[in-house]
This record gives structure tokens, C-alpha cells and sequence, in this order.
């Protein structure tokens, strides 16, 4: 039923977004690649972004394991990853979140997300074969730093007045990282972590909408109030797939409802397109672009829906793909140029011509469109 | 000839804008004022953001010691700088940015602005004579930390990995603290930080434009192509203040081409107001918000082009001050509850309910208001 889809998501992947970037952004000279490109792939800033390095590397990986063995992929994440390990680290063995072109630290960011990408860079890579054991042994490493980070921020020099919140964010970084280690390393923990994830993700349901809260705080704070239909999404497919190693079929029954009701509550009725941020009691969201329309949380409405459907063949996600398909290939496809435009306003105005940024790289887009043909082709 | 918008402004402030925020903000339980307050004056946050306490114990006091000797604004100036100085500093004096509604800390930012606005606060409340000669004592020792502290970032856990670049807000902060301090303390080095800040201002100007550039960085990075109308226009009208002090021609021309010029590249063409943000070779700017209308550079805009217009009796002020007033009171001024709404999108639409935030508080409304009336009246 979904071929159709599979076949136009196969031609935009190969046909549009990865020529985009292999033509516009692999830094020959200086190694790493740019990610802030305008509309046709001309760069207006040089700097290196750790978070999207360590994206790009698991992603050019991750095509060349799973989609075609081509060179030219492995020869793309082999210029960033050696980019990564060469410059990334403070002498502490934290992640920086910025490099000058050459490499030099701009920006540390007191977040472990920098490292959380290098750790995905470094598992998908050692895949390839063409890196050594010491790939996998060090993304192992640092897994149980991150964790250790996302626990106690003090170590990266955050001061924390209080038990830290959870964050949504954090348990998707942890299943994700204990996700990919597993399928290389047999150390019995990872099972134990994703687990725990599986649990806490629990504390995020808002029982009252059917959708997961951004975090588990008072809801007298806005933190307690946010929700990101975006996140929310991802994190549910995210977890679904992890069921497929630890079946939970109440819990996969409630995360397939979550995908629903966070569409349903994050879709703009009057505008078209999925909210970047909501509050759910209604009062002012502080994120200023709260009512724009990113890419990223389309890309993973997408493949949740796909996803969805190959495991359930209920009918309500098709009508919620037809929708948010439409709207993403009316609204953030460019014909012209390539690859997909970032961020529109509420109206679906574009705002910005950009086709990557410091947030916006070779990831969300053809993570999307890689998962959902695997998902189409596997289920037929 | 401005009678009609000093009558206006007076109206505005003394009927609207501080009648909601004495109604609604004050926090005489806990002390502090709630600044995230909704359209009505619901309070939908309770946390205490240290940035706009310092601003509202300015702002109270200065009313309290320039417009009228009204109790209950020396009560509240009272009320929060008692707050401030009980719970905002951290046991190395640094200042937090945010804490609880009962003053434990939330948040440290490793940026100087805190402790700025706490000078402003001290210094302003000393003038009052409410507060005794400590406040005189803290704000001047204060005042040379954040000297060095905008410097040496790293002394507030912020790295640097390379030279500070010169930023339009280090230079306002400075003169800004230098130029308040200098008419209660005979320390003579004040005088001194203010030549320096009528030099450094000099740096940022872009000949091409005739503006001023929002920092001192090569054009390849989008730091050194950013331009803030709200930013270029509030410095332009801060430093005109200083040559009151220390006269200077050619700069006080060049500073009111400034403000013309911010204006005619910062104006919206088509759907009129002030852009947030703009990369002046045409770039994507990195900011989300960047084309929407925030209120505060509106009122800067207001207030600057009143001084210019009382400085030279120059039609072209009044040209734009019919102008940016206009598209102001349509947009911002809400009629109904008092106050200005803060957010609204490139077309205009408001994007948020909000009277007050993190970043809004009791501060930019009526500072534009108090500034513009004294500056019509005393011209007339």
C-alpha cells in the first residue's frame, strides 16, 4: 500500500538530498563538512558543529551499511569522523560544540549531546569495517560517560541546584545509544539501560491528552507544561522499535496511541503543519518560534506513521501520512536545489532560505526517508 | 511640536503600563516581582529572573526619583532589590540568572548581564535615599567586576578560546553603568570608561550602511555580518547621552546618521516594523526569530528619534517618529488590559499572549515612555 510512497522517498533521497550534500558540503581541504548551506549549497559560515559531525558520520555510515555499499558514503564519514577524533575532545574528553574550520574549539556548550552524536558516529563507523576496534571501544567509553553527564551536569561545569528533570531528550539519547552498541557489543547492560528507558518514558504521559510531555516537572513551571509534538513522535517510534528487542505489547499499544495523539494535539487546524512547541494548559510558551514549522518534527511524524502502519495495517495512519506527507513535500521539499528547507512560519512562509544550519544537517531528513523505504520494503 | 505624544506617552504609562504591573507583579509574600505574566496579568511562571529585577529596582526608583515621589514605587523598588541582594548572588558574588519564587537558584548563565543590572539597581535605588551608602559601595565594586568580567568570560565558566570579540551590549553596559555611577561617586576613572566606550563604538560602524554592526568579527562569520536595529538604535541613543558629558561632534553627527540609518535597513518594507535581526550581506541569519517584530526595539527606536528630534529639530525625526509610534500603538499597546504585548510575527500577528517573560519585564515600556516625555518637555 505504501510502495508508492517508498518509491518517491528512495527518488528524493538519492536523487536530491544526498547529492545536495556530497556536492556542497564535504570540506576536502580542512576535513569535517559544513552545514550551514543557503538554499543552493553556497556556505555562509565555515564553523564546524560538533552535534551535526557526529550525525553525519553515523548517517553516511548507516547508508553505506544498510542501503549500498558505495565509496563515495564511507568516503564521507571517514573525512568527518577522523575530524571528529582529531578535534572534537577537550583535554577532559568532553565534546566542544563548535571548531573553527581548522578544527580550533569556538564554543563548549555544558550539554552532553556532542558526545551523545560522536558516540553514534563512532558505533555506525566501526560497521563499516573501515574503522579499527578502538572505534567501538571508545564510543563504549563515553556511553557511560554520557550517561554519567546526563545524570550529574555538574561535570560538564553546569551548576545544578537540584535533582536534574527528565528530559525526553535524555531518554532518547540513552536508547539510542544502548540501541546501536548492542547490535556490536555483548556487554549484558545495555539491555538494562534500554529498560530503564522504557520505564521512564512512562513519567512523560499525560494521560488526560494521550501524549508525552517534553519533562517531568511541577506543572506550575512552563517546563512541566511543554510539549513537542516533534519530540514527542520521535521518541515514540524510537521506543517502538526498541520493543521489537523487549516486547511490551501494553506499552507498544500506548506509544502507537501517543504517535496519534501527539498529531492530532500538535497539528495546526487553521495553518496546516506540526507546532514546534505547545503549552498544554494554554499559557504563553516561552520558545519564541513555538508557533513555526520545522522540518525536523515532519521528517519523524513520517516515518512514526510508517512505522505505525507496518505494525498495526490500521487505516488511521494512513490518513495521518497522506496529511503530513503532503503538507512536508508542499511545504519543505525544494525542487529546484535540492534537499529541504528548514523553517517556516506559522502561515508556512518560509523564514529562512537556509538548507543547514548549526541544527540542521545531513540527519533528520534522510534518517527519515532511509527508515521509512526499510520499513515500506521490509513490511511487503 | 511633540506635546501630543508626550501627553500620549504620560497617559500610556501612568494609566496602562505601570497600573498593571503594580497590580500584578509585586510579590509581597516572598518578595521579588513576578515578570511572566500573561495578557490579563496571570501570572503563568513564578520563577524570579534576576536580569529583570535589577531592571524594575531601576525603573521604580527612577520614576520614584524623577517623575513623582509616589510611596508605593519606592515600595516596590524596596520590595525587589531586598530580593536581589538577599538571594541573586552566588557565594563567589557572581549573579545568578534565575531563581524560585522563594529565592533558591535555577539557573547560572556565565554572562555578565546579571550583575549589570543589579549596578543599575543599586545605584538607582541609592539615589532614593532609601537605601544607605552599601548600595553606592556594592554597585561601584560591582561595576569593576563586570569590567572584567566582560574581558574574561572564563572567570564566569564560560572558556574562551580566543580574544573576546567587541559586542554593542558590553559597550552599552559599560557606558551605561559608568555613566549612572559618575552622578553620585567622584571617582573619576567613570569618565575614562566612557571615552572608551565612545571609541570602541566606532569599530562597529559599517561605512557602506552608515549602521552599526552588532559585533567586531570577520565578515565570513555571521557574527560579524549581524545587525539588530533595536541594539544599533538603543546604543546610538545611549551614547548621544554620554556626549551630553563629554562632547564630541563629529561622533554625535555620526550617531544620529546611525539611528537614521538602523531605521531605513531595519524597516520592513512590506509589512512594516522593525526586524529583529538582519545579516547585512543577505545571508541566512541564524536566528529562528529574526524577522519577527519584538516591541523593544520599537520603543529604543521611539525614544531615539524624540532625542534626535529635541537634539536638532530635524524633520527627518519626525518623520519616523510619526512612522515607528504609529505601527507601535497598533501592534503593541493593548488597550483592553494595560501593558504592551512583547511578540508578534514578520506580518504582525501576535504570536504570543504574554505581557512579560523572562527576557520582558518592567523595563524597555516604560523607560521609552519616562525618557520620551522628559526629553519633549525638557525641550520645550
Amino acid at each position: 500500500m505504501l510502495a508508492e510512497y517508498a518509491r518517491r522517498y528512495r527518488h528524493n533521497l538519492l536523487e536530491s538530498v544526498v547529492p545536495f550534500w556530497m556536492r556542497h558540503s564535504l570540506d576536502h581541504e580542512m576535513g569535517g563538512y559544513f552545514t550551514c548551506l543557503d538554499r543552493d549549497g553556497t556556505v555562509y559560515d565555515t564553523r564546524k558543529y560538533v552535534w551535526m559531525q557526529g550525525r553525519a558520520v553515523w548517517m553516511f555510515s548507516r547508508l553505506y551499511n544498510q542501503l549500498e555499499r558505495r565509496q563515495e558514503w564511507l568516503d564521507a564519514a571517514t573525512l568527518i569522523v577522523r575530524f571528529i577524533r582529531r578535534f572534537a575532545r577537550d583535554p577532559q574528553g568532553r565534546y566542544y560544540f563548535s571548531l573553527t574550520r581548522d578544527g580550533k574549539p569556538v564554543f563548549y556548550q555544558r550539554k552532553p549531546y556532542a558526545a551523545f552524536f560522536a558516540v553514534l558516529a563512532f558505533v555506525e563507523y566501526y560497521k563499516t569495517g573501515a574503522g579499527g576496534p578502538e572505534y567501538l571501544e571508545d564510543a563504549a567509553e563515553l556511553f557511560w560517560k554520557v550517561r554519567e553527564w546526563i545524570r550529574n551536569p555538574a561535570l560538564l561545569d553546569r551548576p545544578m541546584y537540584g535533582p536534574p528533570m527528565s528530559q525526553l531528550a535524555d531518554i532518547m539519547v540513552e536508547a539510542s545509544m544502548a540501541l546501536e552498541l548492542m547490535t556490536v557489543d555483548p556487554d549484558p547492560r545495555y539491555a538494562g539501560v534500554l529498560r530503564e528507558c522504557l520505564a521512564a518514558v512512562r513519567a512523560h504521559y499525560d494521560v488526560q491528552r494521550g501524549i508525552l510531555l517534553e519533562n517531568v516537572a511541577p506543572r506550575e513551571l512552563p517546563e512541566g507544561r511543554l510539549f513537542c509534538p516533534g519530540s514527542a513522535v520521535e521518541t515514540a517510534w524510537f521506543l517502538l522499535r526498541v520493543l521489537q528487542r523487549l516486547p511490551d505489547a501494553p506499552l507498544e499499544k500506548l506509544l502507537l496511541d501517543v504517535i496519534e495523539a501527539s498529531l492530532e494535539y500538535g497539528w495546526d487546524n487553521e495553518y496546516g503543519g506540526l507546532y514546534y512547541f505547545r503549552d498544554v494548559d494554554g499559557k504563553p510558551p516561552a520558545q519564541l518560534e513555538a508557533s513555526m514549522k520545522l522540518w525536523w518534527p515532519h521528517t519523524e511524524a513520517i516515518y512514526a506513521l510508517v512505522l505505525a502502519w507496518t505494525r498495526t495495517r490500521e487505516s488511521r495512519w494512513l490518513r495521518w501520512l497522506a496529511r503530513i506527507d503532503d503538507y512536508t513535500f508542499r511545504h519543505f521539499v525544494d525542487e529546484e536545489y535540492g534537499e529541504w528547507f528548514g523553517y517556516l512560519d506559522r502561515q508556512g512562509n518560509r523564514t529562512h532560505s537556509l538548507k543547514g544550519g548549526s541544527y540542521k544537517g545531513f540527519f533528520h531528513v534522510p534518517r527519515c526517508l532511509l527508515f521509512s523505504i526499510q520499513a515500506i520494503e521490509g513490511a511487503e
